[in-house]
């Protein structure tokens, strides 16, 4: 990737598992989902209709935590065959409650990695999800002040971004995103011309790994460690 | 109220109530969800205990249909006794699923209000609630074209009034709200100077129906139809 570095006006963000941990709280409630309802059904078996049940519906309930306690509580209706018991349900909001008041804990060399790339370039976070989730996690976390502007997302697609780089009126090329999904931070940017850092994270949930056939390679980088961003920009 | 009309330079509209029809579908889902659960309670009760599950999930859930039938869930689990049936949350989802899907029709004079307005101002929508329901309920209105910018607010607080100031580069005095209810978009907007037209609704959720002590008189006016707005404005 050589991005014109002088060009780069603005720097984005992907929140959940870039700047903080977030999907294996998801996965640990899974595993206590499976746990709770195993009289029933195979762990496998669960999350296999969990998913399904989850990309259902994606188009209705968004992203968030609010949309996966819901879908638990569908998947417990029909995985045990409508024998789900009031106190089994119960407990599944009370593991969704759960899930919500998690603290999560910032990913390692964020704090110092905003603090050097605040002072050269605007930050910001794009993120998809829920708002009250999102806004819950970026006041927990200490670094909301780095950011010149937060944008939540109903989803990352190359429409939502071009929305996005028209209201921070900047042109594609102009920006950068910086993201562990290739489907939501990286392939949307690229393809409208901007420039993207894909950093993994070792959870991704598997709806966000779908790869496309072909990404512009000349205009994306994949590190290890989010600190390495530091030395791309020369600084 | 005698905004100085030159000054006034954008004009802020609450969604929900104000530009289309919302609350009726909420109550209409909570007569469905009294009538699913007779067996087990009156509707009297059913409502109350539904009332305090809401305002007790508020802070973790905030506002938005996925709220409301998380809370649904909730409160059946409550009144129930824990003797809810699989088949009855079933239903539960149901009824949601059919609230999220569907179609708020416009309130009447909404879209002439708004050709008229937006010749001489620039219009925006700052609503609160799940941002997906609300971009949904937009893109469904055919009327997003009248807008310059639309806020999505977790919750409308000065606080979070005053952030969208800074945003839109405005001063309070420079912003007129118009909306249904006195909690969310008349009394924050006025109390931090700003311009406010209240357009009760027939139906109000009644969380958003307190009423503070004091609210400067000479910033607000009420109106029964959206329609006189443009002749406050001398148009």
């Amino acid at each position: 990737m050589h991005p014109d570095i002088n060009k780069i006006k603005i720097i984005g963000f992907d929140a959940d598992d870039t700047l903080w941990v977030n999907e294996p709280f998801y996965r640990d409630t899974e595993r206590k989902f499976c746990e709770l309802l195993k009289s029933y059904c195979s762990a496998d078996e669960i999350n296999r209709q969990l998913y399904k049940v989850e990309v259902n519906n994606l188009d209705l309930y968004g992203y968030g935590s609010k949309a996966f306690i819901l879908s638990l509580i569908e998947t417990a209706v029909i995985i045990s065959d409508g024998k789900v018991t009031a106190a089994e349900i119960n407990k599944i909001l009370a593991l969704g409650k759960e899930q919500i008041n998690t603290k999560n804990p910032l990913l390692e060399g964020v704090p110092e990695v905003l603090q050097v790339l605040s002072s050269h370039f605007r930050l910001i976070v794009a993120t998809k999800g829920d708002l009250l989730d999102q806004e819950r996690k970026l006041k927990n976390s200490g670094i909301g002040g780095y950011f010149h502007h937060i944008e939540i997302m109903s989803d990352k697609t190359e429409e939502n971004y071009m929305r996005l780089f028209n209201h921070l009126d900047i042109r594609p090329e102009e920006f950068i995103m910086v993201g562990n999904s290739l489907k939501s931070d990286i392939v949307p940017v690229i393809r409208l011309g901007g420039y993207a850092i894909h950093v993994p994270f070792h959870v991704t949930w598997q709806h966000e790994e779908l790869l496309p056939d072909e990404i512009p390679e000349a205009h994306f980088i994949t590190i290890e460690n989010i600190s390495e961003i530091v030395s791309i920009f020369g600084l």
